[in-house]
């Protein structure tokens, strides 16, 4: 593979480019530090837009809808679809790609599911990579679908600029359950499937949750907005609630700080990850034995060998 | 301070130079290193007998009969009493010690209490480095005796060559709890106040359970040994089940076996204690946020920061 050609096709923003590109995200290529090195200067413009919610609330037709009211204004959009919970894509999320063809001729639309392989440290790891790929490919937004599964759901706010977090009426304890582990990461809430019973009572229990929370003097307060995302009703107000967000992280700063916070942290674990695999590597193979032979023989300090260990894994 | 006069002065077995080598595990000191690594060759001939058990069961006046009865043997003994559960030694255990007078002036016992300065990440690292010095100072013997809580029960089976749980009869549920928790870490069970009430039960249950355990082939079964520390009762049994789990140990390969994981687990401490250490440092240090900053602007891909940092560690 010629990585400086791959590099070029991604920037402008070929599709099969960046889905190779994603592909060598997903199997922790050998390839992927230096595709990553040459697209870095290529990065920093994109929108990044979390969805989360429980199963059944409505995810896929909402960020399909979202695509179409994006490309309405000659966004480019990609989707990236993320499932944590199995190192390999379940069939309910391609399923729910199926849906999207509607988009699969047009040209400004990218969209691909991602599975951690398990050898990368989970999705904490792949999707800030994929992300790079995205943005340097020049989609003006990306939307990541993740399925709402406990830890799932933080872990995607980390990745993005503003989160939506979806619910449903007659979703049993849906509504609670947003209350309860997700009021900080939403930036904006949607009640989806806003047509059924129940759903003005779920606005106004949002509503009043959010009344309640305490917020920082300047700080945002979430909008709770209602969808029926199938028929496309509820999400123009969406978009603008977006954008009002995105205008507020610009304004307050706070766009500049999450960016470096994620920067900061996609950097440290990078380092953990790689000191990680340097001594796990080590402390497999012989040498963590032979040195132990030789502490237990009082031939060497343990100090001695730490310091041989560490010098090895510097190196290495 | 001298570090090759205090090492000379350790081998010889000074009291006060192995005092003061203790103390310099207890502070973390920057000669620490130095000292250990002049150690080394004169390690790996002491016998280490860990005695745990619950407040109130006797440790401390079974570890000082046990002294006197080595001592009848000539074997220099050294006893080190650590108490993982309160960063600097409790009145408890220096209350404890008091009754160890009768030693005071026996320069074949050496008696000292530890404490964990809380800088050290324990003493899961402090225990080794304080037996590296009473191994290289000559004493044939080194009693370990720790307040029984939890895991600091099973931290002290991993640095001895036998341990010694202790029960007493009427302490409520104490053979309950040796049962359930310390199955595993006992060689040799004592059941110590055998003039009680209660002692004959304790002692049948606790025969009862060892043979319900399943064990290696050739393994060792823990003995059960009735002892009135107090009046020095039992205590020659004692030592005599000791001998015989140190014969079954060298005889079965298994006392170079576990010297050796012992080595191993010191060596590993020491290599994640300084990536710890040194990755700590660095990221509360400006070149992370320094490094996020050119990453966030697309000036930096986050590999290159990682390798930035990764050669900071190895040279820090």
């Amino acid at each position: 593979m010629d990585v400086s050609d791959l590099v070029a096709r991604v920037v402008r923003g070929e599709p099969r480019a960046v889905a190779r590109a994603i592909s060598l995200v997903e199997d922790a290529a050998p390839q992927l530090r230096a595709v990553m090195a040459a697209l870095a200067p290529h990065t920093g413009r994109a929108r990044v837009v979390g969805l989360t919610g429980a199963p059944g609330v409505g995810k896929s037709t909402c960020t399909d809808a979202l695509v179409a009211a994006l490309r309405e204004r000659d966004a480019r959009v990609a989707v990236l679809a993320v499932d944590p919970s199995s190192p390999f894509t379940g069939g309910a999320l391609l399923g729910d790609r199926v849906r999207m063809q509607r988009h699969a001729s047009d040209t400004g639309v990218f969209i691909r599911s991602m599975a951690s392989r398990g050898h990368l440290g989970g999705l904490s790891w792949a999707t800030p990579h994929a992300l790079r790929v995205l943005d340097a490919a020049g989609f003006d937004a990306i939307l990541v679908e993740t399925v709402g599964v406990g830890q799932a759901e933080v872990d995607i706010a980390a990745h993005a600029d503003s989160t939506l977090v979806l619910v449903a009426p007659g979703m049993g304890d849906s509504v609670q359950a947003a209350k309860a582990g997700v009021l900080e990461i939403a930036d904006v809430f949607v009640v989806n499937k806003a047509d059924r019973d129940g759903a003005r009572v779920a606005v106004r229990e949002l509503r009043q949750t959010v009344a309640q929370t305490p917020r920082e003097p300047q700080g945002w307060r979430p909008p709770v907005v209602s969808t029926v995302a199938v028929s496309g009703e509820g999400i123009g107000e969406l978009v603008e609630r977006l954008d009002a967000h995105e205008r507020h992280l610009r304004g307050s700063g706070e766009w500049r700080r999450r960016r470096h916070a994620r920067a900061r942290e996609e950097v440290e674990a990078i380092v953990l990850h790689t000191l990680r695999e340097r001594f796990g590597g080590l402390s497999g193979r012989a040498d963590l034995d032979r040195l132990a032979t030789e502490v237990a023989a009082g031939r060497l300090d343990p100090y001695g060998a730490a310091d041989t260990l560490l010098a090895e894994l510097a190196g290495a």
